[in-house]
């Protein structure tokens, strides 16, 4: 019984989401299917990157998760099947899979390009449920993500999917601002082992074109109450909060901006 | 495993839906149940039936659909069982499940009596819960149609639910515009090639007070942009699009108006 | 195969009910997963504890429901599972479970401390991912309430969970406001025969500081249209209500003021 999860920016008034569905049902009707989110901004690319990386660890390994947020539909982005050491991930090649795959180590990554897996007739307006929705349940049938088409390299890894270490500065930049104000970059606790940065070291952070020095921390109540911090959130990813306050306000930060950490060097 | 799916202008922040599926699961507890949407416009039955009829196609055969739309709830509208060549369909007598189940030919339509087969308590507020979901739970364990009450002829169809062909000419009516500006009609493929058009075509089509010549094209690429063109949409429907524009800004359309198609005459 | 609902303020456009619902997954595959809402007020415990009283009666005995409406997270409140006699609660110690509960006769109530049933890293903000999916998730697979932590008795009972009755007057509180403008109690058709109450009565009704006489009905129709009346809502629930009309326009009553009810005492 393979678990397929569903993230799109579809919303929940119109048929699309249930035609996804009724399609992996008509081809696996053994699969679970799991709703992460369907209310993605609109062809906001790095948010559902950001909500399936958050998610997808959380999944029992071997989960197909399907992603769709897709403005590039109906031109040459090719549709991907990205295979990593824990999970599958099907979708537009636009970076939207990257953030949560790169987490996982990518193994391989196949075009779609077999009809015989997707619905005779494909759409231009709507590979969700002509050519995601069939891949996906042909992957739960057992078949291999191999079996869909040639393997790729020259996919899309957009800036946000993978941060740059140059002369031991770490490179990323803002993914999220969530409703507490906390600035989440797409730094993981992985990348800061990497580059050997420990909880309690005192980090240079850069946001955009103000540099902040902050405590590396386990807890919000670390520091005192209206003061900023970094720490690793619950999604694995480091950002910049106040303890009991909004960062966002503080700081005024921006989507996309640089969020760089380096070690505060004593001077 | 039967498939049931669930669509109703309940939103999604009251008990009301889980109460179905509670109910639905007290029944059958091996039945899959697949949302199709629950943010149908309240008492919109043209609505509900343009979305049901949209996804339908896509799911399993044999698939028991609940719809409710239900502005009559508790007046003397019956409940029914829509039986077609290839669904069920359970809701109100109103009109909701007859585009959807025109589409795949009606083969009997049962009123639902039979108090065996509802909530012991029936409210008259409520038949979704009390009447529609113990229904498809009932028929998902295996009982026919026929046990739930009497076949019935003079059931709801709607203007909405069957074009009509007079002297050639297709009278369909307008059901949706979509969020692209599309303006969808009620009139399918089969409609189309039953009454001898073909793509290619160029249609004579009145759309409310005004007519267009239009070319029955299978792309929106077919014609220049910013140029009208008549085709089927995603979901089998016969529409007038707006190559990269809305067709909606550009004719001023509006839901229910008459959308009739005819062969242009060479004159 | 056991079924978990879910209930929280979560909303539906971020990773958490996902998370919740992988988590149990991970633990227990065979779990039927079914979402009450998520759309629950922000910290409206008051909110969560009707809607959850309301949808938990139509669920199978023996189902696992699993609520979130939880401002004193990270605080010292308890996490709690509480036994029924139909069925299973876990959520926060708050109140939120305790209408529902009442409903069907608690029997037993522990507080979730063995770190054996939740996850390895317990975060101090989201301990729906982190300890009520797993306690429900492992509860699916078998295990007793007793497995995961002491019995207690001082849990948390708000007065909206059980109206009191002194000297014949049962003593309840206003719940919801329903979208027809009913006015919803806390008491239960249960409350209202132990106290010797019956259709057909006529009722004094203290609405925070008005008293009105009403007739105790079986329907609305049963006054004329206008008029007001009490009754047993689809909840199950006490409510005053106006024969099609809005009853929260005609009495001005608020959430949380008294809602109680004694015999008319006639001469």
């Amino acid at each position: 019984m393979t678990i397929i999860s569903l993230l799109s920016d579809f919303g929940n008034k119109d048929p699309y989401v249930a035609e996804m569905k009724a399609v992996i049902l008509s081809i696996s009707l053994q699969a679970r299917i799991i709703d992460i989110t369907h209310e993605i901004e609109k062809f906001n690319i790095r948010m559902g990157a950001y909500v399936l990386a958050s998610a997808a660890p959380y999944f029992p390994p071997n989960t197909v998760h399907v992603a769709v947020v897709d403005p590039g539909v109906g031109t040459k982005r090719r549709p991907i099947i990205v295979e990593t050491r824990r999970s599958l991930y099907v979708g537009p090649d636009n970076g939207l899979l990257m953030l949560a795959a790169h987490k996982e180590q990518i193994t391989n990554v196949y075009q779609i390009a077999n009809p015989e897996y997707t619905l005779s007739d494909v759409s231009t307006t709507f590979h969700g449920r002509d050519i995601f929705a069939p891949a996906a349940a042909h992957l739960a049938q057992g078949k291999e993500p191999s079996d869909f088409g040639p393997a790729i390299h020259d996919y899309v890894s957009p800036e946000f999917a993978k941060p740059q270490t140059r002369d031991g500065e770490l490179q990323g930049e803002i993914l999220c601002i969530d409703h507490f104000g906390n600035i989440i970059s797409n730094i993981t606790s992985e990348d800061l082992e990497k580059t050997g940065f420990n909880k309690g070291d005192s980090l240079l952070v850069r946001l955009g074109n103000k540099t902040l020095t902050l405590q590396f921390c386990s807890a919000y109540g670390e520091v005192q109450s209206g003061a900023p911090l970094a720490l690793i959130g619950g999604s694995n990813f480091l950002e910049v909060a106040v303890n009991q306050g909004s960062a966002s306000a503080v700081f005024k930060a921006k989507l996309g901006e640089a969020f760089h950490v380096s070690r505060e060097v004593s001077g």
